[in-house]
């Protein structure tokens, strides 16, 4: 049973007038959220890290420092150089970052701006690692990655006493692990599993990094849908990014409740011509191509209407149920998108509002920093 | 049997030390690909009118302009607006906009601005352009959009008499036609019946106008698949827009052969971790979500590895197959995109590269202008 397509969202307050499609995002709704995790991270007494790559916003990843995060984590190099531009000075990469060529000159230029760490899971990357800071008068941190069951990256946890012995010898600091729990998407009961397991592989990589002779002092642990879960030893550190919006795919998990969406797309009906459904000009360069035809790419507020079953580049197919209203042409529709951050990285700004007053239009400070 | 699949891609000439992901564009085969769909169009004794959906480049669009397109095709207001800064004055907005609020002054600008036609099916959004050119000193032109079986948007053919008449009495200029044949991206053979279809429903619509009294002088046709096929009476232009780069979808249609691949995204190995697999640097914010886990989000140029059967935001699964080369991490592979559009709007910029020598960064001066 999908949770999304058994409930109705309540169509949420968005500023009048506006030019479609949008990122509009509901400031009350940011800052609940935002509180709401940080309170998880503070009662379970771990450090909150939050992910950058949701919003890419600068003033929301201020907004998370003054709620008390310790600092942010980044997903690319580029993401890590624009907040630390904007004076945030304790960034995690935690990516298994290569750091060849110019990327090693970049690495190392934000190791000796702030502080920094970065995500290993490879003899090949420390090397490269070290190479790039040769010379540097501080060892850079890194952080261990180990695999918890996403099957993605990082080592089995129990050989990352090996790889922390390489990283050292290397030249590099190795501080702890980190672990994705990838797996935890897959239903609301999958979370729990994946931060059993992420909690567990943690437990092994800190044991084998003691084995080793070393005294790590990281246990990070992913993300918005098994955060709640994870804080727990030996987690010293949470990594969630999504819960800053959240989204379908967080509320399909019970990760969230309707009332925490913070961010919609709002779309125009701008065709009717072709009978069974109505056409958005909210496509892929909008949505992304999140979903499927059953559960559609995004779901739409307010009284039933149908699923929004196919997306072009600037057209999206909102096919209408028989019996159900289908909305005129110029009407405003407001998408909840499946996954939030591929549609903000389609966007330059946030259209950001109270109560739909608009407050301000918020950059999306390190969209298209990919590399 | 999937063409892309059975076929070896020659892996490309990149420049050197890039940074990945990146997208990388080859500049003759960026030329070549311009003049051989002028030479389409031109043969056939229509006009070219490319769109700019694809490359969101003012620099490409000069070149198609140089080799003789008459004008650019858009897809948003805001792209006609970003090309019309830049000295575009022959523009058609190819969708059926709806000339609400600011967007009714945007068009209007457009309108007194350049050579400017935009597409409508329906009479509310006749209605709706009309007050928002009231005043002006000329009628807006209008070209009618028909349904030639891609059950998108558009009329039947045969009502665009009364949609004309509808538009003339609220104060617009219905000049022609326009169809976008999207049921012929299926399979090769689907482009045939496309394109018959498209140019059957092109001459129904201009004599339905004919019938209410006009004298249509536009029969435009899409798209990159069809655009070979569909220079034929009464089609008097061709938009397509892939075809300067074009993609694997167009290389499994037939519609390009493997040397005409322009744009390619280096990604570098990462992560080789996990056994059977290793993961690269691209994920859905490089080449977005356009494929699916059997013929991949993307293919590898070079011998074959396997399939690139899963994406998160950053990462990319490059799935083994047994026995074949398992690239180290720091390698540098090139995928060939499934759909181009969408990866170039994930980037800021273009490599533009000659035999591998790096000839410019050229802007996506459109991207993100969604509205």
């Amino acid at each position: 049973m999908n949770v999304a397509l058994a409930i109705q969202l309540k169509g949420p307050v968005l500023p009048a007038d506006l030019e479609t499609p949008a990122a509009v995002v509901d400031l009350a709704v940011v800052r609940s959220n935002i509180e709401a995790m940080q309170r998880v991270a503070s009662t379970a007494g771990v450090a909150l890290r939050p992910h950058v790559k949701t919003h890419k916003s600068v003033a929301i990843g201020r907004l998370q420092l003054e709620a008390g995060a310790t600092g942010i984590t980044a997903g690319t190099i580029g993401e890590a150089e624009v907040f630390a531009a904007a004076g945030f000075d304790d960034i995690f990469l935690a990516y298994p970052v290569w750091a060849g060529g110019r990327r090693g000159e970049r690495l190392r230029e934000l190791h000796e701006r702030v502080r920094f760490r970065v995500g290993l899971d490879g003899p090949e990357a420390a090397d490269a690692l070290a190479a790039a800071m040769h010379g540097s008068p501080r060892r850079l941190q890194v952080v261990l990655e180990v695999d918890c069951g996403a099957g993605r990256s990082g080592v089995p946890p129990e050989r990352a006493g090996d790889l922390a012995r390489h990283a050292a010898r290397a030249g590099l600091d190795p501080i702890g692990a980190y672990a994705y729990p990838g797996h935890g998407d897959r239903s609301p009961e999958s979370r729990r599993r994946a931060s059993d397991d992420e909690v567990a592989a943690l437990a092994v990589a800190l044991e084998a990094m003691r084995a080793g002779g070393f005294e790590p002092v990281v246990a990070s642990a992913g993300s918005t849908p098994t955060a709640a879960l994870s804080g727990r030893p030996p987690v010293t550190e949470l990594r969630p990014g999504e819960y800053v919006f959240n989204d379908l795919g967080k509320l399909r998990l019970g990760a969230c409740g309707a009332d925490d969406l913070a961010l919609w797309v709002p779309t125009t009906v701008v065709s009717d011509a072709v009978p069974g459904q109505v056409i958005v000009d909210a496509g892929t360069k909008t949505l992304g191509r999140e979903g499927n035809e059953t559960i559609g790419y995004g779901r739409v507020a307010g009284p039933p209407h149908g699923v929004l079953r196919r997306l072009n580049e600037y057209h999206g197919y909102l096919a209408i149920d028989e019996g159900s209203l289908r909305p005129a042409v110029g009407d405003v529709l407001a998408i909840a998108p499946n996954h939030v951050c591929p549609v903000v990285n389609l966007f330059d700004d946030l259209i950001v509002h109270e109560g739909g007053r608009i407050v301000g239009r918020w950059p999306v400070d390190a969209r298209g920093h990919l590399a």
